[in-house]
This record gives structure tokens, C-alpha cells and sequence, in this order.
């Protein structure tokens, strides 16, 4: 596989500096000290290139060839062999990744992706956009979240997830909580069934917030089957990669929305992990925070995140890329037109900073990403 | 909990930054739209301090006080409540954190702790300072790795790991090489017992990789206890705490040895993470990169790091601060006037690269640790 890491180093240095990364991130000793003809051929690390970094002076641009066989087939020791050790080192930063052939095959990849999403949703979400809002504050109890869920879910947002926060704290246990949103969202479903108007027919989709260890997991995805529930959140950061990959990927059976909480610290390039990489694992959509809002990710950042998600990679179905983090109403449009039809909006505090008028700001928010599209077409 | 984070930023801007910290790291919605009054004034994060970084013109160091409900009592969730979204934000990082009582309490914290790897080593390493090694390179076969660690137990370092590196994969899969591994450290063992000399009872422990999803670690678990083997060795960033805490720790059944692979970000700081919050999830010895190595981090981040593994902490037992990372044999004095006798010291590359001399190095690193402070005893 070829890691492209960017190297804080003078041009005298560099060459040294990047030989001694292939070490720390493969065989992690003095190479001098390894006697095993096949280790030294076939395992240590080696340096492919040395590019000046042209967009930031003083740093230079190596790839390595790791070896495929370090890494097995577990996901996490993808991780530990990219990024382990030298994420020690601040003097690198972990750009690109491609793999050979076999290992993008044998990586689990979403199961759903863009598709499985408007699959989840019915005959009204082919070929648009989708919307999404976040069920918050956390504090509140399990009836006030539910009645929250029940009026986004009736002004047309596609998408109800929980707040990243949500877990399984007294105030909202993830088995009170989630009973009762769902219930919530299929009433709504029912009530736009049973009506007319733009919304007639239209289907909401719940996404709990999954957290905690193999244990907890497993029994909140017993909850998501039992209960019906149509997609979840995780943060795979937080709950880790192998466990996102092996418990939650392969057993939720439905689409996974994934959250960057914790995964902003680690000095991967924000389009490999929460685009390439989350997707790798299985991630059927990738929230990141659009530029302009509380994060600060230039919009360029951004617009490879969408890419990432999006772009042809092996076996793997696209994803949805999720701009999100501060965004309002106001934005759609602008949004729209940065990231196109396979796109989820998220939108949260600014719909409920409209107070009583939370319920009109939420249906213009569902209506515009809805319609854009489709008026386009018609 | 009080959660203290340092923040770029200028003083006319830092009240309202610290405030926008608060909610972040909260209830993250506007204010203004929170309409439940238990959640204003019992969920919302407070702004308990702000004061200038003297260290770090510039920089203030803010703390915050946060609502232990919103962690419940799943440490995944700790991390997330703690630095899930301001991960995200380039202009903050985590210094400390203080917790309530109850809290402190219901974290799982060691099992095992200083004196658990005393045991474990039995009689002949109490009151002194522990040596440890690694099983590199990997590629190796399991014959061979089993060969290193059979000479490095006969040489009587006392913790004989695996490399960090070392997972799942082909050339030593898991369920060979541990197998394999714990014989070779048995017969040294029992030929260190029939011996005389300064060997005599010497007891070595070995400390497999256990990595992978859940399955899999249950896998590796059984392994290790069907094997007698008497520790292991983690990356709890690269498994995810909450598998950490909720399978490996609770059911390991021996000292854990954490690496900080993929924790190194410098974001968190060190003394935390790989201090206090590796313990508070139940590492019984935490690795660091000690300073003057192949890494960067200063002497008095080393120290702090060894004291938040120390220092008292509730109910919690000490850990072992393991310093490491490009250490010799030369620099074993050195460290242990830094880090006194309750201490791990792990050289590995400096052993290997004596080729031939390998066993003589290494006995006189585990003899040197071994010695010094009973000699100042004595």
C-alpha cells in the first residue's frame, strides 16, 4: 500500500527523515539489526517519493510502500500501521492512502451507501437531496425528544438523528429513548400516508446515536431490530474502529451515518479519514463540518471530504457526504450547489433557534433540499 | 467535572470563545433556543475560569465545569463529552480534568496496578524497578520470535512483549505465536529456577498483542488464558476505549501494558491521556515516548506523565509509567533517577541492534534495572 504523509523538514533532512518513517511505521527497529533476508525485502518500509509540499513552504510530501501483510485483514491495525507510532511525531501528518486491489476488496466497505439511502426513505427521495436534524438538547427526557422527533418528522426532514451526545444517560436511557422516537417518526410516517399536500407519502427515517462497548452495542442494535429503527449514528473515533467495523457495520443491518466527533485530533487528512477511510469501515454517510460555520475547515477541505465519499473506489458503493456543524436555512442553496443531489443537509440548532417557529423553519429546510433537484429535472 | 482546556485566542474574544466552548462540549445548540429549565441550569456547561497561559502567550487556559450526566457512566462517552466535537476546532486543547467522587468511583481504574506486576513477577521483583522488552521485527515467523523471547527471558528481562506492530497477520498469526511465545518463556523459566547464579528464580512474563473487534479479542482472550500467559499488551486508541474498557480490561485477567499508538496528536495532553484517563480505563503500566528518543516529548511532559500514572487517584491503584521509544542501555542510570523504582523501563531496537551481542546486552540492561535499587537498599 502507498501512505502519503506530509513532512515537516528541511531539504537536507528529508531524506533521512522520511527513511526513518518507513522504519517507525513498519518494522520499528534499526534496520541494521534485522537479519531476516525476507523482513528486509518484503517487510520494512520503503520510500517511493519526496515531493516538496508546494501549498506549505518547509514541508515536503513522502510516500511509503508499506507492506499489505502487516496489516492482515483487521481495520484497526490499518490504522495502527498508518498512523500508530507516528502519530506520536508532530512532525507528520498521514495525506493519502491507496491500497492494492485485494486489500481495498477484503476492507468491508458501506453496505447500503447512497442508494441503501433512498431505498430507507421510498419512492420520494430518488434523485435528491436529503435533509437531516438532530433530536437535542441532551438532558431533555425520552417524551420531549420523541415529541421533537415528531414534529421534524412532520415537516418533512428525511433524516431524525440523535445528537452525537445522546447515548445512554439517565435523562434519555438508549432503551426508553429510542422505543419512543420511533414511535414518534411512525406516526408521523402514517400521518403524511394518510394526507395530502407536498408531504403526502412522505417517509422519515430515525438514526439513534450507538455507543459503548461490544456489550451495550449489542443490545442497543437488539433494540434497533426489535424496534424497527431505519438507520444509526456512530461516532467511529469514539467507540473505535475495530469494534465500528466488526460489531456495528456488520450486524446493524441498516445504513450508518457516521459522526467526526474525536477524530479531529489525530493529524489525518480530514478526506482520508472521514472520507476514504470511515467509508472503508463502512459508513454509509459522513457528517464533517462545513466551512463558514462553528469549525473551521476551508471550503476546498470540504469539497474532498464530498469527493472522497463519492468517487469511484474499487468494489465500494458511494456514500453520502454530510456538510454540517453551524449550518443554517439560509445556506441551502449555496450548499446545494457545492455538493449536489447525493448529498445529506444537516441542519440542527438553526431550526430550533427559531423557537415557535421551529416546525415552518423545518418544513422550508426539508422543502428546499427536497425540491432543488427535482425542479432541475423537471 | 472541571475540564480544563487551553485555547488560542485573543483576550478581547476569549470570554465569548470559552462560552462557545461550553456549549460545544454540551448541550451544542444556541442557548437562546433551550427552552427546558432543568436542562439550562443543570446540563449546559459552565465557564468556571479563565486565566492567560503564562507558558503560552496567546493561549488561555479556560475550565469548565460539566454535567457528569452527560457522560453516564460509559467511558467512550467520557472521551466524547470531554473532546468528541472541539477535536474539531484546531484552536483548543485538552490540558486536564478533574472528576467528581462518584464518578472517579465508578470508572473501572486498574485490576492490577504497581503491585499486580510485582506478583505476577514474583518474589525476586519487589521494590525495584522492572525491565521489559519487545518481539521484532515482525514478518518474522513465530519459530523465531519465540527463539528472541526465549533469550531475552534466559537474559532475565522481566516483561517480554510483543511489538505493537504485532496483530493477526500471516507470517505469526495470533493463535500460533502466542502459543509458541509462552513456551519458550516457560522453558527459560524453568531453567532460570534449576540454575544458580544471579538468575536464580528469575520469573519472565509475556505480554501478547491483542487487537481486533470484539470477536476476535474474545478469541485472543481465550488464547491467553488457556495458555497461562501472564499479561498483555494494548493500544487502547486503536481498539477504542470502550471495547478497552468493557472486554479487555474486564476480562483479561492479567496486568495490561497500554501503547499510545494513534494517541499522539497533541491535542490531549499527554499527562492525561496517557497518564490519568489510560488508568482511569484500567492500564496497569502505560507506555510513553521518553524524551531524548526517536521522539519529541520534553523531560517534564516525561515526569508528569509518570506522576499522573502514580499519584494518589481515589480509589485507584498506581500504574507503571513504562518511558520508551529509542532508549539504550546507556541512558538505564538516567532513567531511573528520573523515574525512581516503581517504573518499567522497555528497551528494544538498542538490544536487537547487538547482533551477536544481544544476550549479553540484554543481561546487563535487566541486570542493571534489576539491581539499582536494591543495591541502594541494601
Amino acid at each position: 500500500m502507498l501512505a502519503t504523509y506530509r513532512l515537516r523538514s528541511d531539504a537536507g533532512s528529508i531524506g533521512e527523515r522520511a527513511r526513518a518513517l518507513a522504519v517507525e511505521q513498519s518494522i520499528e527497529m534499526p534496520l541494521d539489526a534485522v537479519r531476516d533476508a525476507r523482513v528486509r525485502a518484503e517487510v520494512v518500509g520503503e520510500v517511493r517519493s519526496i515531493e516538496p509540499a508546494t501549498a506549505q513552504p518547509g514541508c515536503f510530501d513522502v510516500t511509503l510502500a508499506l507492506a499489505a501483510e502487516t496489516v492482515g485483514d483487521e481495520p484497526g491495525q490499518l490504522l495502527n500501521m498508518l498512523f500508530g507510532n507516528c502519530s506520536l511525531q508532530p512532525d507528520v501528518e498521514l495525506l493519502d492512502l491507496e491500497l492494492p486491489e485485494p486489500m481495498l476488496r477484503n476492507l468491508p466497505g458501506p453496505r447500503f451507501g447512497v442508494a441503501g439511502w433512498r431505498a430507507a426513505l421510498g419512492a420520494g427521495a430518488a434523485a435528491r437531496a436529503l435533509s437531516c436534524s438532530a433530536l437535542k438538547p441532551q438532558g431533555l427526557p425520552a417524551d420531549a425528544l420523541a415529541a421533537l422527533a415528531y414534529a421534524l418528522a412532520r415537516a418533512g426532514i428525511d433524516v431524525v438523528k440523535d445528537d452525537h451526545g445522546l447515548a445512554d444517560q439517565p435523562a434519555a436511557p438508549f432503551a426508553q429513548r429510542v422505543p419512543a422516537v420511533q414511535r414518534a417518526i411512525e406516526r408521523a410516517n402514517r400521518e403524511k400516508a394518510a394526507g395530502d399536500g407536498p408531504l403526502a407519502g412522505h417517509r422519515s427515517v430515525y438514526a439513534p446515536s450507538l455507543s459503548g462497548g461490544p456489550k451495550r452495542l449489542a443490545a442497543q442494535l437488539r433494540i434497533v431490530r426489535d424496534e424497527g429503527v431505519g438507520a444509526a449514528l456512530v461516532c467511529p473515533m469514539v467507540i473505535g474502529i475495530p469494534g465500528f467495523v466488526e460489531l456495528v457495520r456488520a450486524e446493524a443491518g441498516v445504513p450508518l451515518l457516521a459522526h467526526p466527533a474525536l477524530a479531529g485530533h489525530a493529524r489525518i487528512g480530514e478526506p482520508l479519514l472521514l472520507g476514504k477511510l470511515f467509508r472503508l469501515f463502512g459508513a454509509d454517510a459522513t457528517i464533517f463540518p462545513n466551512w463558514g460555520g462553528r469549525f473551521s475547515y476551508p471550503r476546498e477541505v470540504c469539497l474532498a471530504i464530498a469527493d472522497s465519499a463519492r468517487e469511484p473506489l474499487g468494489k465500494h458503493l458511494p456514500i453520502l457526504p454530510v456538510p454540517a456543524g453551524g449550518m443554517s436555512v439560509a445556506r441551502v442553496p449555496e450548499m446545494l450547489d457545492d455538493f449536489g443531489p447525493d448529498t445529506m443537509l444537516l441542519i440542527g440548532g438553526n431550526l430550533l433557534a427559531a423557537g415557535d417557529a421551529m416546525p415552518a423553519r423545518a418544513t422550508e429546510f426539508a422543502a428546499r433540499v427536497a425540491h432543488a433537484f427535482q425542479t432541475q429535472a423537471s
